[in-house]
């Protein structure tokens, strides 16, 4: 019975697929619960819905990227 | 000031208006809280977002069906 | 596998308990959705965690007795 | 590492960029905790989705605008 | 920046270590967004503010137990 | 009647109320909705609880310590 939401800006439909196998799988593993008792919710929020420090994620990801080309 | 979350797939338009009245009602009756301080939020999630058992929601819900025509 | 989380500041037993069975019941009635398939989740927050219109949730509680006493 | 999430019908792009400054800095400023460290994430639910006092919120908003006018 | 939240009834010490480690790794791992990203909350909620298919969790892990003995 | 959700390790009873106040009235000026139609709520979840980039908060907050230090 435990919920593993998964909170992100988006996730393509192998990626969901994935998350509901391996996350499942993986916390089964840890808690020695049943896999049959999961249930995972991929929740997708849009980009500028997000905010990192206060400041929106679209621009911390793109000085990210300027700061790996320096 | 109870808030009732409803995660689900979808719903119809009716079905909102029902469990917005409906789920309220009955958690008032229960907690004697009166109807006015409660919030309903229903939250769709799109079929692919859901897991159940470490697999895709809508391949669950193809074998129970399966099952019921056997 | 829909999920109705209820958030309040305390439950009793008996209202736990009640609250699983009818909030199922009732949601499972509207929406023709097995109640098998269900999740209740039930949270609870003191009540100084709560605020309503900016103001915390006791003073306003105890606002409202008073005026039910005028 | 505080989350903030923002549970609404809708936002403008200028609102969720003013949400996520300010109430960033609000809680940073009130806490003692670095704006670096928080996360904000606006919801949108469509007003359909909504219920306050057992009633659909598109209802209850108009009830008000009517009472206004009067 | 994804927020993996885990609902449970309780975890040991060793569990939720466990849980933030290999959790965050399998995420990263599937969707090549950086382990630095990623936030893991676990939530706690007794066993009595559960419910499955609107009966108390409780009852249902007995019975369970009980169909694994016959 | 947004909700303003506040997830956190823990916080004074000084911090929640100023919390209340001060993140309603600066959603309120953003969004131009009146404050007595927001709820907020504080949730605190033990350090144990959380994790940063799959490790626990707290080792991760020792590190920030050390890393001041020097």
């Amino acid at each position: 019975m435990p919920i593993i939401s998964y909170e992100c800006v988006r996730a393509t439909a192998e990626q969901k697929q994935a998350l509901i196998e391996e996350l499942t799988k993986t916390a089964a593993h840890i808690t020695a619960i049943p896999q049959s008792s999961f249930t995972v919710l991929i929740k997708e929020n849009p980009v500028e819905n997000w905010g990192i420090g206060g400041r929106p994620l679209d621009q911390v990801l793109k000085d990210r990227e300027n700061q790996k080309r320096v």
